[in-house]
């Protein structure tokens, strides 16, 4: 067994040494020159420059709360995990962002010179970096801190450590990042799409550049650490849950094993060969994309999938492990995939062009048709979610259901790989777009990152409905390793709803998702304001601007969404990280687990909603763009730009929220679990 | 003892003799002629058709419900309650909604003849009509009950079949009339205001009758049932849980007292003094309605409260009770103020000013300000019930907390009376309004029926936030109720969330929510749809009509919203009585109770967030019509009016089915608990 430890971290650092020979090949191609160099190294500059400031904020939380966790814990393995945690998860952000500032301009280029399956290939690859690296990095850092702590009983506790550290870092890059990107592209586009009527990303919009920067800061910094963290989330607690399950219980599940053990590597063993599987899916898209992009893309995911799937059962076959655990496995790669595909639907199906004819009966229509989408969205990926824990818990042995539920999680997010990759991908395509327009770079190049670009739209969805169901789940794993760690240490502990300290609790827990989509909204909404007031002036006073004739003054845009994230994330940060702290030690454990029951419940649901309404939005707008109802300019497409405007704080800064801050809560209840009860 | 158990009932057949005279005072005022006689006539008629057709429904409905109660319980009692608590609340809706078509025009016409005061007089009065009427029936029926069941243990639980009633028909009346209003007022708006230019309640507008009509059926006669149903749901509970109750808190609690009946009464008491408190208040409004009106109906529903406070101590102290069962009344009603007072804010202060101010940049930011304000107003709403739970829980001895819960709800409901009549007071004046208007009374007229108006709005902001409150509590209540009955049977039956059953139920319980929102968002979208066709086809076809020339086609647009309110109230009904019994006897009832928990928490939730959102939309529209940041016809008001008709269906439609919904799903489980363990 213990030889077989050394294999994750050293799979990881294999995937990272990989995803350096990818940039290396990526960076190869032609970047362009005079303006195209110009505009890409001014959204490199600005990501960069704000990536250097958001660490900043970052490293003094982080600071604060090592601190505070050597003081609470009085030793140093849970601080260093914590560290670790944070550290992984910030360098997974930053190489993943670095690398897709360089993606973007090369993918315009080859557009512009090699034609569509050649920049396919760029865009693609570069997104695959950060797949890459989000799963090395979970694989190095976890696994090699299991190799360290997971032997000793003593320090297992720790390891819940490097969760948080994971968690806060994808909170602030989310939240800081979402505030970023939303805010520049609602001011980018209400004043030069609606005000000065002059195209999206054209290059005399000032706010332009403060937009793609934004799409590498929110949707590929943030999405990754988002992701990382249900990746190690989901991992951590099934290891916590296979250490507290009870000998009984251990016998029947690994009867062909000698200890607990088995049962606690399995998740590293599960990601282990799902890195293997997604380098293959990886190569499978490359070979593909010949032909048609978006089929490429999907041959991959599912291919990977499969792939996993059969690996799985080969890994649980060898352990000696109840078959049963394999069919969780199952379950919760299918259930990754039946949400995907619902996300698909609401996105990008029927529901999309009702929005769009909500527009004939003006902007009010349009808003309560995709309310009405985001909210019926809910309804499969929820039943999904019921029937993994349902099924997971009914297929193993009384006591030993949980764990299931822990794989199930794990199994969806074992390919994180490849589906990191298509994901990344989307906002690389989006930004060579971008980049394409502003540098005048012609109709011809434009329609083949157009054609990236939509594909890119289509997987996202996919995608996010996929973070959501992930994230979900490994709360939920996380939340039952709470319950078991106070369970051990006190008896009889239950969450009873009928308790009233475990209701207080619940209803506490719901208000902390409303309060966050509040508070990050209203950021969102305050920035863009201020943005706003920023384009306009300088529509006003620089001469010559809007003929073309002036350069706009990019960075002043840039700056004002930098602050705006960095003064706005503090405190849904603060309030994520905290809460469980007050609750658990000023009324107590139960009520601790009543609040995460409760925000468990109300984060999955909206962040569902308005990740499919938001993005249902953005389509019914390109769906009459491409000229059905009226066309753009139209009265219909000035009422749909109107819900593709709402749609975007919703999708991209205050749903994705919702993924982080059930998982913060729940693994900082996880960490502090121990002390509550000591 | 047995002698009291009259009080209730005969108090129930005063309160509605009482009604009946101050509907022959108000009946007895100038109810104009001609042209206004014939508006009035038209909104009466079309309110009667609507209710015709709505019961004609309900009656089937209901019907089916009662053979299928009778099967399932094999004996007439739970079936005979459920058609009485159904013909209470329906007799409740119907008597406050036929005598406020008679209000609003005498209403109007006092406003022309005599002034402002006589006006609010004869308005509140008519509101007041629907209050008495809603107590009344509550004790009649409830206390009735009690009287033939309460004492013969063996059919106790049949009074549970009460509720069930009741909350059938408010559900139907509430979602039916809320698609009904809603439609109208958002088809109405968007042709006549938007397109046409012409003011809102212009006679030439062919859904302007249909909007009143809509005011009637769903603003009073839904909102009538809905106050109704969670008055008689937290008695009901109350009296559930003492009967349940070990006899050894019994002793703690009612140490006085020979047995647990006085407990059991004293929901019942508690509301017959709130009957007499409420008629004090009335009255106290009618000495004060000389001088300021929003000072008047301040101090009487202030006055009340405190009064009932003080009367609860009394009737506490008789029955020897725990005196800290009296605090849990004052918590109760306390609570129900504090609500009140901050959805009084957020849809009267700061927020709605910013709001308004989102309209600088368009309707996107007016939307993005205003749902964030809405979820922003969920926390102290939420923080207030979690800390009446607590602390009733706290208060009494262990095992009896559940009580401590119920009573409060009881405390902040029974001066539903008041409470009601004001809520009713606003339709009747805006109805008032609107006839002033159709019949062109002129400005001074109009003026006072505008301020009527603005007062009601706030006042009906604030019994909205209270209505939720109370729902909220009532459900708790049931739901408590529920896990008692279900306990006394099944030795060692818990709720605990770490069980998979619970967790999948919570998970299902969760969807509901979400999914009758998007039904009857989507209802009022279509039927909104469809009205602006008719409308727009209107001023097309009859020539003369924008002129005022000729007459529009009312009937067709009532026609429009009637079919459309039953067609589309079914499913959400039918989802509502048949999900717990297909998942209490499919899976089990620790998933039916995981599921009222769930559902509980994410009603409670969207039923603020829709509410308050609604009126913060509806008030900064009315900000910037009042002059400010533009006034009327700037490019604010066009973003406000946006804003105000997304507002609609949240405020009138689908948040207010929020608190019904949860209503309905926990006494349905109530009722059948019996039947789960048998």
């Amino acid at each position: 067994m213990s030889d077989l430890l050394y294999i994750p971290p050293v799979l990881g650092v294999a995937g990272i040494i990989l995803a350096f020979i990818i940039f290396a090949l990526v960076k190869k191609n032609p970047a362009g020159e005079g303006k195209i160099k110009q505009i890409a190294d001014a959204i490199h500059l600005g990501a960069m420059v704000f990536m250097r400031r958001e660490y900043t904020v970052l490293f003094i939380f982080a600071a604060v709360l090592t601190v505070l966790l050597y003081i609470g814990f009085g030793s140093w393995h849970t601080p260093l995990a914590f560290v670790v945690g944070a550290l992984c998860s910030a360098s997974a952000g930053y190489i993943g962002m670095y690398t897709a500032t360089f993606a973007n301009v090369r993918t315009t280029v080859a557009a512009n010179q090699k034609g569509a399956s050649e920049a396919l290939s760029i865009a693609f690859f570069g997104g695959s970096i950060m797949g890459l690296t989000v799963a090395s990095m979970g694989l190095l850092g976890l696994g090699g801190l299991y190799l360290l702590f997971g032997a000793n009983p003593e320090h297992a506790e720790a390891i819940h450590g490097f969760g948080m550290g994971a968690s806060t870092v994808a909170l602030f890059s989310r939240v800081g990042g979402g505030i970023f990107t939303k805010s520049a592209d609602v001011g980018a586009d209400l004043v030069g799409k609606v005000e000065a009527g002059i195209p999206e990303d054209d290059p005399r919009n000032p706010g332009v550049i403060a937009d793609n920067v934004g799409d590498n800061v929110g949707d590929i910094a943030g999405m990754g650490s988002d992701i990382f963290e249900s990746y190690c989330g989901s991992m951590i607690a099934t290891i916590a849950i296979a250490s507290t399950m009870a000998s009984s219980s251990v016998a029947i599940m690994a009867s062909g094993a000698e200890t607990a053990e088995t049962l606690m590597f399995l998740p590293l063993a599960l990601a282990s060969v799902g890195l293997i599987c997604s380098v293959i899916g990886i190569l499978v898209v490359k070979v593909f994309s010949g032909s048609d992009p978006a089929k490429a893309l999907r041959i991959g995911t599912i291919g990977s999938t499969l792939l996993l799937m059969l690996a799985a059962y080969l890994v649980i076959q060898y352990f000696g492990i109840h078959f049963n655990v394999w069919l969780c496995v199952v379950a919760g790669a299918a259930g990754g995939i039946i949400i995907g595909l619902v996300t698909e639907y609401y996105t990008g199906g029927k529901p999309v062009r009702d929005i769009a004819r909500g527009g004939e009966t003006g902007p009010a229509t349009v808003m309560i048709a995709g309310l009405a989408v985001g909210m019926q969205s809910v309804v499969i990926p929820v039943l999904t979610i019921a029937a993994i824990i349902f099924i997971s818990s009914s297929l193993l042995p009384e006591g030993a259901g949980v764990y299931g539920v822990g794989i199930g999680a794990v199994g969806m997010l074992a390919t994180v790989g490849i589906t990191m990759a298509i994901d990344a991908y989307g906002p690389v395509a989006d930004n060579a777009g971008g980049i394409a327009e502003m540098a005048e770079m012609g109709e011809e190049t434009r329609a083949i990152t157009d054609g990236l670009d939509e594909v890119g739209n289509t997987t996202a969805a996919i995608g996010k409905g996929f973070a959501i169901g992930a994230a979900g789940l490994a709360a939920l794993a996380i939340i039952a390793a709470y319950i078991e760690t106070i369970s051990r240490k006190v008896e009889g502990f239950a969450l009873n709803i009928s308790n009233p300290e475990v209701l207080t609790g619940m209803f506490l827990g719901g208000i902390f998702p409303f309060l966050v989509s509040a508070i990050t909204m209203r950021a969102v909404g305050d920035a863009a304001f201020d943005m706003i007031k920023e384009i306009r002036r300088q529509f006003k006073e620089i001469p010559g601007l809007l003929e073309g004739t002036a350069e706009p003054d990019n960075a002043r845009c840039v700056d004002i969404a930098t602050t705006a994230a960095l003064k706005r994330m503090v405190l849904p940060g603060a309030l994520a990280v905290f809460a469980p702290v007050v609750v658990g030690f000023g009324i107590g454990p139960e009520a601790l687990g009543g609040m995460l029951g409760g925000a468990l419940v109300s984060c999955v649901l909206l962040a569902l909603t308005m990740a499919n309404a938001g993005g249902a939005w953005d389509n019914a707008k390109k769906y009459v763009e491409k000229g059905n109802l009226g066309g753009k300019g139209s009265d219909v497409h000035k009422a749909a730009v109107v819900g593709d405007t709402v749609g975007d704080p919703f999708k991209d800064t205050s749903g994705p929220a919702m993924n982080i801050l059930i998982n913060v809560m729940a693994i900082v209840s996880l960490v502090i679990a121990p002390l509550l009860v000591g």
